[in-house]
């Protein structure tokens, strides 16, 4: 799984049946000490993750399973809202 | 998934009979702010995206489910056509 | 799929039996104005592409669809030769 | 498989079912000679890992083997625990 | 599949039960001109590679076909060694 920010949103009225109803939120990815590293990718959401939140996600064929038994198109999925992250010694706020 | 924008397409005669039937097009991956960024890929399409229309695509195993149950041999399917981008507090027109 | 240029073989005696009697072609990424781009890898071939023809693959769980029912253990296979690129408002020949 | 160092760990309270239960650990991936190379991930586990120690990791559709029959949403799992290195002629300790 | 060079093992009492029995060499990704190039990973073997051989790999869901009907938790693993790579007209020896 990778770390991430949520920094915005996407709307498409057209788009394939597997994606009706998903939200698809622009996530850019970040490093442990959440300083952003790479290129903002979209995601669909199983957690209700909104704008600012740190979040991890899962990439693949894994990025369906939480939509099991539906056949959702996406290959990037949030599966979780992150509250601490800890570092070797230290303890680091998430937000 | 990831942004694009059409910028082309491929026409090819000898092919796998996976991909007959299927438009081809080139698809320059860009940025939520939509400036290109990484090479140019092909993909096939389930939305009718045309030229100039910023997508996105979906990537790896998924990208065959638009086309079930048919076996369609594509790792890169164009999944939604985007009407509008959200970043942060302030909204930008996709196109 | 990725775009690519034929340009070289491997041969191996010693090889999984999901490989036997599979072409393994060497292919160069290119971009879509045909100028290499990226680092050479090999594909098998469901085509009959040879040295210097402009292909384009596909990777992952799919390059194996191509030889259904059999098991190949490929992650990249040529789908089709390009005939033609046409990128905006004009056309370049392939080769 | 990719080699790595256990650096961290990650709570989440809210997260997809599939990863209930699910220790997360950050991940520096290293080279060979155990010096730090590329960007941390975050990854299950199922050898029981700790802070420090040098492991190696799958990712993809492979990461959740270790979890069959379950559906845990992981995309990298670590699967083992380096005792020893053997590069060329030489040997290095691991830690 | 990828050109590599097999250049070490990699030995783990600690490991996922769907990778016992399996060798671990370590390979550093190579050009077809044989010079290294990218990140050594760990790859399982299907064909009884030696130190300092060249061959390929291939990753992914296939990575695992080889050891079917096991489920081994592999990503990447060595189909094949490599006899001769010709490279348009002239050939190269392999190693």
């Amino acid at each position: 799984m990778q770390l991430g920010k949520v920094i915005g949103r996407v709307w498409a009225s057209v788009k394939n049946p597997g994606l009706e109803g998903q939200r698809l939120l622009i996530v850019q990815p970040v490093l442990p000490d959440l300083t952003p590293h790479g290129k903002p990718l979209i995601c669909t959401d199983s957690t209700g993750a909104g704008a600012g939140e740190v979040i991890y996600w899962v990439r693949g064929r894994e990025a369906s399973f939480p939509f099991l038994p539906g056949d959702v198109a996406s290959d990037a999925t949030i599966v979780g809202i992150v509250d601490e992250l800890h570092l070797g010694k230290k303890r680091e706020p998430s937000c």
